[in-house]
C-alpha cells in the first residue's frame, strides 16, 4: 500500500521543471503557489502572513525561504537543497529584503529569472513589495508551468488517488446509512465522518499523512430537498424531511490527493418527478463517461454532455461544466468545459458530474473520479450509481 | 444567543466603505478578496475557477458577479442590491469579459475604479485578463482599507467570538480527556472534534450557520512530544507518549468567525525541565496580557515579551511573535511584532501566544482570545492556564 511520493519522484519533478525553464531562457526561478511547493517538494504548510517561497538557481539546486518558525518542519520534510529562513513578519526587516539577500547570494542579480507571480500574497493580513522592487532582474512568467505538468498523473499519484477512493467510500457509506428524517445535516455527516476518519487512522496506522485536511469526509454542505437545486450551496444545519432530494459528497486526503464521490440520495421515498431527473443525470453522466478517452479535447466531451441534455429539452436546467481535474486541488485544471480545448491524455485524473438543478424540487448530480487509459477510461470511485441504491 | 450579524450591520458596512474609497476619489470599486466580500455581503463561497466578484457602482450600489451555480445561493443569501451571473468558467465568452460589460452598463469605463487586485487570481487552474486589458478606466489601489476596517470589532462580532470560543473550550476539554499513552492524535482530536460539534449542533440547532468550516475542532496538528517544538508542524498522526509535551488548538466557526484556544499540556508526568519552560512561557503571556490596553502600539506589547525573555536568557529559543488579530480570518492584521506600530484600540481582539521552542524537548505554548476594553483588556477564552490542571 502506498501512502507517500518517494524521493526520486520529487527529484524527477524537480529536474523536469529545471529543464522546462532553462528551454524557456530563464537561469533560475521562484515561485509562490503553495500546491506547486508542495508538488516539488513534498512540503505541505498552510500559507499565512508569513512568506514560504521556494527558488531554484542556475545550479538547479532548490531551496526553501521560510519564516524561523518552519525551519526544522522544512528541513525535516522537504526534499530539498537547503532552508534559509528569516526571523518574523513583518519584523524589523522585511522578509522580501531578506530574501532578496538570499537571492543575490544564488547570483540572481541581473539574471533571467522566472517567477509564478509578482511577489508573495496572502490574505492573512501581509503586506509587502513585489520582488522587483527589491532585486534588479529580468523578470519572466512561468504561471502555470507547474500546473501543466500536475496535468497527467503518475502511477503513485494515481494509487493515492485510489486510496482516497477508498476512504471516501467508507466515509459515504456510513453517510448513508446515518441519514435519517429528522436528523440535521451536520450530526449525520459529523459522525459520518468522524468514524471513517478513526477507521482510517486505525487500517494506515502511523505511515499515513494527510498533508492537507485530516482523514475521510462525507457532507451535504447544505444541499438538502430545495436547497440542493443551489449547485455549490454550504452547509446551513438543515433538518432532513421525507422525500427531500439530497446531494452528497465524500473524500479523504491522503499525502495531499484528493478524490471525489458524490451522489443523488433521497430520503425514504423517491417521487416520479424526482426519478425523471435522476435518470437524465445517470444517461448524461454515461454520456460523459462513453466519450472519455485520449485524443479527444475537454471541449468535446463537454459537447457530448449537452447535445445530450439540448435532445431531452433540460439545457436550460444546467448550471455548470461536466467536471474538472482533481490531484493537490480539489479543483484544477483542465476542464470538461466548452472552452477548454486541451487534448485528453493516458493519466489525467477527472470529476465525471454533469448536474441538472430543478428550481423547488432538487439538485440532481453526481461525481466519480476517472482516470484516463491507454484506450478509454477506469473508475477510480466505486459507490452504487443506481437509483434503488440511493434511497436511504 | 447572537448567531448572526444583523443585515443592517452589512448595510453599514457598506455605507463605510462606499463613503471611504468617495473620500479617495474612487467613482466606484470592485472587490476580490473572499474575507472582504463576506465582510461587506455575509456571501459565504469556496473560492474555485470561477470567479466571484463584488463590485460598488456611483450611486452607491452593492452587486455580486457570479458563476449562474452560484446565482440563488447569493440572492438568497448575501445582503446586496443585486446579483448578475455568467455561464461558467471558461465557457466560450471568458467571465472577464462578460464582467467588463456588465461594469460598462454601470458606467465604469472611464471612471476612477477603486480595486484590491489587478483581476481574480485562484490557484485552482484559472486563467483570465486583469480587469484594464478589458475595461479602460483609471485603477487605483484600494487594497487593505477593508481589512483594516477589520481591525476592531463591533460588539455583534465579539459576541460571535465568545460564541465561537465556548465550543472551542469544550472541544478542547474533550481532547483533554481523550489524551491517553499509546492513542493516535487523529484518534484524539478526531473524537473531541466530533463530539464537540454535535453538542454544539444539538444546543444551537437550525439558526447555527457555519459560514466556514463546520463546527468546533480540537487538534495536536503534529506538536507532539519532541515535533511540538515545531511551533507550525501539521498533523502526521503521532501516537501519544508517556512524558510527552503537547501544544494544542482548539476553536469552532460561528457565522463565519473564529477564535484560538492553545495549551501547552503534559502526557501523565512533567519533568523538571519541563516545568521550567513551562513556566516560562506562562509567565510571557502574564507579560503580554498586562501590556495590552488602547493607546499602546503592538510593537510595544511585542517588546515588553521579548524584554522578558531576554531577561530569561531564552530569546534564543522563541520563533514568533506574540500574537495577531482573528475574526473572519484565523490570521488577521494588525500583529502584535516589533515591526507592526499600529496604535491597539478598543474592540480589537488578538491572540496572546508567546512561545518557547526547545529541540529535543518539545514547544511550549497557550494562546488565549482577547478583547481590548476601555482601559485593558478582557480574556474571551476561559480554559485553565496553569500546569496542574494542564498533566493528562
Amino acid at each position: 500500500m502506498l501512502l507517500a511520493i518517494p524521493t526520486n519522484e520529487f527529484k524527477e519533478r524537480q529536474q523536469n521543471f529545471a529543464r522546462i525553464i532553462a528551454e524557456r531562457g530563464c537561469d533560475s526561478a521562484v515561485i509562490y503557489a503553495v500546491a506547486d511547493i508542495f508538488y516539488l517538494t513534498g512540503f505541505h504548510f498552510y500559507p499565512t502572513e508569513r512568506p514560504i517561497i521556494l527558488f531554484v538557481d542556475k545550479q538547479q539546486k532548490y531551496y526553501l525561504y521560510v519564516p524561523s518558525l518552519e525551519r526544522e518542519h522544512a528541513e525535516e520534510y522537504a526534499v530539498i537543497d537547503g532552508v534559509y529562513d528569516y526571523l518574523e513578519y513583518p519584523s524589523l526587516t522585511h522578509p522580501m529584503i531578506t530574501f532578496a539577500a538570499v537571492l543575490k547570494q544564488h547570483h540572481f542579480e541581473g539574471q533571467t529569472v522566472g517567477c509564478d507571480a509578482a511577489g508573495y500574497g496572502s490574505s492573512m493580513g501581509y503586506r509587502g513589495p513585489a520582488l522587483a522592487e527589491v532585486l534588479t532582474a529580468n523578470y519572466v512568467s512561468v504561471k502555470h508551468i507547474i500546473e501543466e505538468m500536475r496535468f497527467v498523473k503518475s502511477p503513485n499519484e494515481i494509487e493515492l488517488i485510489k486510496e482516497s477512493c477508498r476512504w471516501g467510500n467508507l466515509a459515504h457509506r456510513l453517510l448513508q446509512k446515518y441519514t435519517k428524517v429528522g436528523y440535521s445535516e451536520i450530526e449525520v455527516t459529523s459522525r459520518a465522518s468522524a468514524e471513517a476518519t478513526l477507521a482510517m487512522i486505525e487500517t494506515l496506522g502511523q505511515d499515513y499523512k494527510p498533508h492537507g485536511d485530516v482523514g475521510a469526509h462525507a457532507i451535504f454542505r447544505g444541499q438538502i430537498g430545495p436547497e440542493s437545486a443551489f449547485p455549490h450551496a454550504v452547509t446551513q444545519n438543515i433538518m432532513l424531511q421525507q422525500g427531500d432530494t439530497l446531494v452528497t459528497g465524500a473524500g479523504a486526503t491522503v499525502f495531499g490527493y484528493h478524490s471525489e464521490l458524490e451522489r443523488t440520495m433521497f430520503v425514504n421515498e423517491v417521487s416520479k418527478d424526482q426519478e425523471k431527473y435522476f435518470q437524465y443525470m445517470y444517461e448524461a453522466q454515461d454520456v460523459a463517461f462513453d466519450n472519455l478517452k485520449p485524443g479527444v479535447t475537454c471541449s468535446e466531451v463537454e459537447q457530448a454532455v449537452q447535445n445530450y441534455f439540448k435532445e431531452q429539452g433540460i439545457q436550460h436546467l444546467t448550471r455548470h461544466h461536466t467536471g474538472h481535474n482533481i490531484g493537490i486541488l480539489g479543483h484544477e485544471a483542465p476542464f470538461l468545459d466548452v472552452g477548454d480545448h486541451t487534448v485528453i491524455e493516458p493519466g489525467m485524473v477527472f470529476t465525471i458530474e454533469p448536474g441538472i438543478y430543478v428550481p423547488g424540487l432538487g439538485g440532481f448530480r453526481h461525481s466519480d473520479t476517472v482516470v484516463i487509459t491507454e484506450d478509454g477510461m477506469e473508475m477510480l470511485t466505486y459507490y452504487p450509481r443506481d437509483l434503488a441504491s440511493l434511497i436511504c
